[in-house]
């Protein structure tokens, strides 16, 4: 279907959505997102023209169902997956991105430090109708000499970048924000560096005594994301590792610099995102959106949990969904998910499963409190089955209909207690619904007497 | 040793902290709770005064350990436990305690509903070092004729409560509040009374057309607690049990009713705390901490999440301890746990676990946020171990030590790896931590040079 959309651009020179919105040319991505978000078409035309909304759409993936990133839009959450050097198989990934997909990730950022990050990458895209990110740095790093972030060349490393955008990546990390004059900051930290991307730089610029490549590479980078339309999602290579070093120097001046570095990209038409922490008080989490938009003229907000605490190994999702909750309520526009194996190691399927759901209440809860139009349709729905006994309408309204259905029977089994007007927590003797029932009926004879 | 603080007090015809507090007098447990919250104890008698902390200490319960709920007290969680008429063991109610214990419940709520309530509560009061609390309405119900609310009569009823303070219960959840003439509010709502206890005294009320029997007979139930010392929980009867109804009418008229009814215990030196929502959209949580403080005098306020969104069964753990964290960040002093299994089935010990570290997550992330002293120490802590890879002072650090360790083992055996520089998530040549050692030691280096 969108092969047919780009054709008729493949001989223009900016391919970006960007351009086109701000020619006042309103693609057929843009009517896609609007349909999917309740906005007009030029409603989301006019936010991709001023950069407050991104459409991640890479020409080289057919197979993507257009969708925004945006303060307009509704708020979005993003699964990482990719193999690492310990456990790369490139099945178990795209068994990931099925997981991903079923329970409603809307991007997913491939991750792989692994030997076959081409193979793994392109069976990721291929299975994946979600915008597909990445991380370059990784394979810039896994292809340089004794894979020895010091020995990366400047012109290998954008071989790399185009030819991850010609497999059809859809958004690219980069950590161009990070500037030698930060590294003083570093060392007053607690955690320093937790970002790999921004370490693996910080080693090159040590060992070279030089600015960050990707800096010195950046008009070169906006040229290619031009050429595909890769949205540059600019990476916080010093978010805070712990509540201690939130809302330092070290992340503030990044962020200043993200901020002139989208005006940058904005000038060539690319479309930008900015990535946000990483481990943040809970006290601090609506500053942090309010200084991003101030720094990084509304380009939406991508923010990694953030953490509210750094004491939960095993039970990260929830300390980072707290978090993310309170950032999209504040008006992160996208939520990357963190996984119960957070600091302890690489997810499978099932803490894919658990970070995604956290992360789709995290996200729900703020499109809720944001008061976006419709948002609450399907809590209301929820609540009217309830009330009315109807559990498998419940099941189906559930974000993971198959746990609710399997926590449901585990006590009360639906072979046992078909359309049972009550639960195991209760009884039929405690239930408050059927009480409530009575009182309703009360008021409404009273009414028609 | 809580026996021989309470025996001089054996004598005085008023046995509360509240009473021994206004007559200035430092009890042993107030000194015991100055230790645990690292306040002076005259604060804490201060407070305990002014009703803006309690000390629910029933003098029947001596192996209590006892603790401090309010503003000034780090913030607490509750454990719900207890057995329905469909699943009734005292041993799994006992187990259910000792896992609660164990990763930190501050406070357990016996809900049961079986035939043997007074079994089970005594095997929990006696397995408790922290105070239990109940709904006596549940058992006042399951001794009336047929087991039917209708045919409650308000002198058994008072009997059942002072059976249960005699067996030692520290705290009642007493419906007192909800009052005749807020039943039009109810008919007006899509859920309308999902509390247990609100729905059986609505049942009473609409057949007898008499006011609440707990109103009615408040005067003698304050004697009750006045004698045992049991703190009063007043119940929110009409708390909202979706997005829908939250922050209604019916919530904020029997908010207003328990204000007074705080009053009126203070008179009599009880001590009270306040129970809250429920349902309560993102946005919304602030201002309900706010009003609650205003129509009820600072008493501490005891919420049960807030859910933040109702489209979650099987992961309502998750949405409510968002709620819980921002309630605790603008005032609520104890944080009622809710499972993964709520409005699916009883929930057993494995989910009792997943509900407590939930809410240890959004009490512990509370505390830091509301920059209470020493709050972000075990942060920090945590933080230092990470960045030195003591991986056993992290699990021990941890929230839920077992599973940090386990899920980390899953992917990086310790015995494999003893001491490894590294975690399956990124592998040893990805790893950020050990960047930033390098950078700090270069700038250590200069400084010296």
């Amino acid at each position: 279907m969108r092969e047919a959309w780009i054709a008729p651009r493949m001989k223009d020179g900016v391919r970006t959505q960007m351009h086109y919105a701000k020619a006042g040319v309103t693609t057929e991505e843009m009517r896609r997102v609007a349909a999917r978000e309740n906005l007009s078409a030029e409603r989301v035309r006019k936010e991709v023209a001023r950069g407050r909304m991104v459409i991640p759409a890479n020409i080289h993936h057919p197979q993507l169902d257009p969708m925004g990133i945006g303060l307009a839009a509704s708020c979005k959450i993003n699964a990482n997956i990719g193999a690492s050097a310990l456990a790369s198989d490139p099945q178990l990934e795209v068994q990931k991105v099925c997981i991903s997909l079923k329970h409603g990730a809307d991007t997913i950022m491939d991750l792989s430090t692994c030997d076959n990050t081409d193979e793994v990458r392109k069976a990721v895209i291929a299975a994946s109708t979600v915008p597909v990110g990445t991380v370059p740095m990784y394979q810039i790093v896994q292809e340089a000499k004794n894979q020895d972030a010091k020995n990366i060349v400047i012109d290998d490393m954008l071989k790399v970048i185009e030819r991850q955008a010609q497999q059809g990546v859809s958004y690219f990390t980069i950590h161009a924000g990070f500037m030698m004059r930060f590294m003083p900051y570093i060392a007053k930290r607690k955690m320093g560096i937790v970002s790999r991307g921004g370490s693996l730089i910080a080693a090159w610029m040590m060992h070279h005594h030089q600015e960050n490549p990707f800096y010195q590479a950046y008009d070169q980078i906006l040229d290619i994301c031009q050429r595909y339309d890769v949205t540059l999602s600019l990476g916080d290579s010093l978010r805070p590792g712990c509540l201690a070093d939130a809302s330092d120097e070290a992340q503030l001046e990044e962020l200043k610099m993200l901020g002139e570095l989208t005006l940058r990209a904005w000038e060539k038409d690319v479309q930008v995102m900015i990535e946000g922490p990483g481990h943040v008080p809970l006290n601090q989490v609506e500053h942090n959106m309010k200084i991003e938009r101030h720094y990084c003229h509304d380009a939406p907000f991508y923010i990694l949990g953030p953490l509210v605490t750094d004491i939960s190994p095993g039970y990260d999702h929830i300390s980072s969904a707290i978090g993310a909750a309170v950032g999209g309520m504040h008006g992160a526009s996208m939520l990357c998910y963190v996984t119960p194996k957070e600091h302890l190691g690489l997810p499978g399927p099932e803490d894919v499963r658990e970070g995604i759901i956290a992360y789709k209440i995290a996200a729900h809860a703020a499109d809720v409190a944001r008061g976006r139009k419709n948002a609450r349709n399907r809590d209301d729905a929820m609540s009217d089955a309830r009330y009315a006994f109807d559990w498998n309408r419940q099941f189906e309204l559930a974000l993971d209909p198959e746990r609710a259905k399997a926590y449901h029977d585990e006590t009360l089994p639906q072979d046992a207690f078909k359309d049972a007007e009550f639960c195991s927590m209760c009884g039929p003797k405690f239930c408050s619904y059927k009480i409530t029932h009575d009182i309703v009926d009360h008021f409404q004879q009273k009414e028609q007497a």
